[in-house]
């Protein structure tokens, strides 16, 4: 059997430390894309290809890499023709992620170990997975609770009215669904049409009129604190390249009204206000106690004529190499200095930058809360064995794996908990393989704690959400 | 016994997918540097130095590090000397690549297994060689017999009269040898007396004056023509950095007139006008139905006092460390957008650069060409077992490595043949180990195709190009 | 037993290498910040978080990042109390260097070899050693000869006396002690009145005016013949990146009196001061004969309310990301071209750069002196096992590791020497398993030879320095 019970898990004691250590930790899934509105309404899906190809960039790229049609990625194919195509592209992925994450979705939660998904195999599992689909185990709440999830944290724009949320809150879901705060749009220079609609909006759901820079931060602060009322404590900011520009507070007045004013900006005046915004974000998660999170690095949309074609966020992205080190110590300082340094988790998407996040946390841990700053988990491009165990040896290597807040899925889909079960196993054979080797001491109780701390402790204990809906409110 | 049948074949199903597939498969050599002249004379090699150690750049600078003077290298000293001071200095190369190509060249096409090449057995090698280099199975075209060739692609200059590559079609050859373009001379700007004199040559073979930007594209085009017609199907494109500057049509051709004129352009001008003839490249590549090939980021000729000694290509280039993702993502957007987006192989000198490369193929494939953009494998300095694997890892992991068009010698010997099976071993070897490890599944079926598709298969089936040297017309 | 003999040795021929090689060799440690006046004084230490953790950074970032209050790490806290935070911060340092470092520095000198330091074993640990640092074993001369060192190099500022050193000497030990030349001081523009300030005591020294770039370089020059007299034969440079900005000789003279009239400079006149100073230092170190180590890429105090509160070199720098490649060999070919390029070490601190550094000495080995331009060891935060490793790694793929110069402390502890074990043994291992895997020949005078040269002999020959204390003058 391919996907067996040791699978990936190679010596002694990694199979030791995942079966009696990580498997029984529940999952804390605190950042992630999944649909509140879904989980409100505990979706039943209709077929596999809804719930596993519908807004799978991944999948898309490998598709098309493999020479798939678009009609087959984002077309009008039906919905079998889909999944029949990307079937196909599977055995094509060997040594690529989607080999090991389709068919551990496959295992768990569906129970297919018998086969490998190929274009013999497509209609059978197709038919098979669609049957489990209708029952209530396959829910999107059931799929949760087969996992034993306990939080997850969606991601939301701050003009989002949280309906869902509230809505999964009042229904006594047993798993704590919360929002997580991404106010990227509010400080998106590039097209200052869309820049001012979002404006209006904000304007028009806090009462203000957002005249000034000034008024534009306290209407924002005042959807944070609706975000916070409603169980929030995250923020998420997603940004090409750290900010850190020189700028007074004048400047970012003049820039302000240039931009309600719908005037291009300079190159320079762009930087500024986005150091100027940066530095705002993180005043204000500060002063909610919240922890914020920084994904760094991603080039979006690089091809115009899909992006035309089919829209963003559709597998068009790619990996930058942009300047890291000084803008992110310089930006940083500027909030210690304040004394406004939130807990921050730093994400970085190219692995030539894996060695200045791990050493830039330690210019900013504070001797007070244990692993105060934290590199983020493998993400997006990283988020594959490689990329997970660079970034756990770097930061091994550079700071302290011991106080790691470990997996998330970062996904748009019910079935991605299964990374969290790669993860472990991963982190699991590496201590495993290590200690086998005399690296480090044969000490079950050290290394059995520090698995289960990794897995679920130092999560729970680093954030201070509520775990279970009911407790929400503070 | 060394070099036996199984170096670096470390497991079963490594020796098994090596032996019965990777080693069955005939040589695709697409990009090399090996002299046509010599290929049409089928020259005969007076000895070992004069095939092995003459403008070998990489032994040179081995031997430099070691010690030895400029005379044994580029220098005065007789071939012997010359010889008998590389042998000293193989010891010395331990765990350098040179020391396995030495000895896997030496094993074939030479058949010396039992000795070890260093001071003491330095004449028994070189004497036994050159005789051995004497007989017919040992000249240029004997040598690609020995190794199963079945097309390679030199490269050459848009000036270049072919002669020796329609030598060669009309001598019958059974190995397609094909010419590959490149026209880097035309778009060097650091030097406007070399350039301009580059550009006068190409006047008086094109019949034009060249007066203007617009002719200096047709003329270039008429050339691109020529090298169609004897067979070319691919270009190739030496760059420390893509170019992706702002311009407009007006810039360039009064850009043109300075340099008609000699006079020196800005740093801006350079970039526009380099931004420019890359896109007019691109534009003539897919016109044709080329493939394009781009090698970025090696910083050329870092001495100048030994670029005035002996020139360039002599061992003192090195490894840039140059931003890549964004101008190279404006690139390649810039050809997209026009539709005129030829089939591209991307190579990268940083292994930095290797993730950035790896995800800027997903950006751009058409689900039409399988494989349409291809991350080329590791090339010149990242030509050995960790370079290779490193870049095989990155395509897998953020690609289809099933896609891969594979191998290629990048040489100006004819002794490097042996690079392919170093790469087929290290490959095999990779994929065998993880199938022993259950990554992936035990399918020798599936598993050995992929090795065969990845060795010959879809390199075939990537290039346009003829396979014998008589179906080269069309 | 966790630190038994073979520990890290995980294989048979890496056992012999190391037991019957490189163990063998003395310690000859060319880099290091230990105190000569310790040394001369031949201090006698009160107990072990004097020895241990006081001046050592690594520890505090990691104790900090465990939630470790700062009065634990440079603050008021009692020596034991600070011991006993440190002891129960290792168990958390599990994958860090740290882990290995200080049971290996608990092994030898002190012979604890039974017990792991933790919380538990913090007091018995504490009292056993503080027992043994009574001895004369355990003075700061008596563990450099438990460690058979038969070579430091300290580092000092071109205005030190020196008189420690000369003290050192005179006391006729069997070490020799020689000092490093920093002159990193005479080039900081970035605080002038801190220059101005160290300009002055050097004209003083020097009993010149220093009214002058030339005079500043006369008197600078002077300075260096002192340390010259006094047996120094090794610069040191520390710098966040290379600099080799355009200037000329009429550009430096008008900003060097703009920096004795403390103007503030424009970020061009910083840069080609300090281009201008490193061509200085480069051929005043040719001048004389020495070796020149430059050390590049950290960020240092990151943390300005930090830096106010406890000083520079407090665990607060970290890994920057500054372009390398272009202006490192524009540097070392204006060397170069006037004849002046003095044996050259390289370190860099982010290890996306080993690669350029790697191949930037190939540019200028000179066929001369073996193994002229040098790739220092893993340093500072890649002072651990995946940095050395990925440090050979690159040396071997594109140089020559059997010229390297290998491990140096960079430490400022007398229990640091455990590193250079530490490197022994890692060295020995990655030769053993590729030799083991049939990568290389099992050849062991080669390999042991290699080894030996990497461990004591390559160093001995590339440096001039004295062996003896009384050797020193020349």
């Amino acid at each position: 059997m391919y996907m067996h019970d040791d699978f990936l898990l190679l010596n002694e004691t990694a199979r030791r430390l995942y079966h009696d250590h990580a498997a029984t930790m529940p999952i804390y899934d605190y950042h992630c894309h999944l649909s509140a509105q879904q989980i409100a309404e505990d979706r039943q899906f209709d077929n596999l290809t809804q719930i596993w190809l519908a807004g799978d960039h991944y999948k898309w790229r490998a598709m098309r890499t493999n020479g798939v049609e678009e009609r087959y990625c984002t077309g009008e194919a039906s919905d079998w023709e889909k999944f029949a195509a990307w079937a196909a592209t599977v055995p094509a992925c060997l040594r690529n992620p989607l080999y090991h994450w389709t068919h551990l979705e496959l295992k768990k939660p569906f129970g297919i170990t018998d086969k490998l998904l190929n274009a013999d195999t497509a209609r059978t599992i197709y038919d098979a997975c669609n049957e489990k689909l209708k029952t209530p185990d396959f829910s999107a709440r059931g799929i949760m609770r087969q996992w034993n999830v306990k939080l997850v944290c969606t991601t939301e724009d701050p003009l989002d009215a949280l309906e869902y949320h509230q809505a999964i809150r009042k229904s006594g879901f047993e798993v704590a669904v919360h929002t997580a705060w991404r106010p990227d749009k509010a400080m998106a220079v590039e097209d200052l049409d869309a820049l001012n609609r979002w404006i209006d909006k904000l304007a028009g759901l806090t009462n203000s009129e957002v005249k000034s820079f000034d008024e534009y931060i306290e209407a924002i602060r005042k959807r944070q604190a609706f975000f916070h009322q409603n169980g929030c404590r995250l923020s998420d900011h997603g940004l090409d390249r750290p900010y850190a520009a020189d700028y007074t507070d004048g400047q970012i007045r003049a820039i302000f009204l240039k931009i309600r004013g719908t005037k291009e900006l300079t190159v320079q005046e762009k930087d500024q206000f986005k150091s100027a915004m940066l530095v705002e974000y993180g005043r204000m998660n500060f002063d909610l106690g919240w922890v914020q999170q920084f994904h760094l690095g991603v080039i979006r949309s690089n091809n115009s004529r899909m992006l035309a074609q089919v829209g963003p966020d559709t597998g068009f992205d790619s990996i930058g190499d942009f300047e890291m080190a000084l803008p992110l110590a310089c930006y940083l300082d500027r909030l210690d200095a304040q004394g406004k340094l939130a807990k921050t988790i730093l994400y970085n998407i190219n692995p030539k930058d894996n060695a200045v996040m791990a050493t830039m946390l330690g210019n900013f841990q504070d001797g007070k809360t244990p692993g105060k700053l934290q590199f983020g988990s493998g993400w997006w491009f990283l988020d594959q064995m490689d990329g997970m165990i660079q970034q756990m040896n770097a930061l091994s290597n550079l700071g302290l794996l011991s106080r790691f807040i470990g997996m998330l899925t970062d996904s748009r889909s019910f079935l991605s908990y299964s990374r969290h079960e790669y993860f472990r196993r991963i982190l699991c054979n590496l201590l495993g393989e290590e200690v086998e080797k005399g690296w480090w001491p044969n000490d079950m109780k050290l290394l059995g704690r520090m698995v289960e701390d990794i897995c679920w402790n130092n999560a729970k204990n680093y954030f201070s959400m509520a775990l279970h809906a009911d407790d929400g409110k503070d």
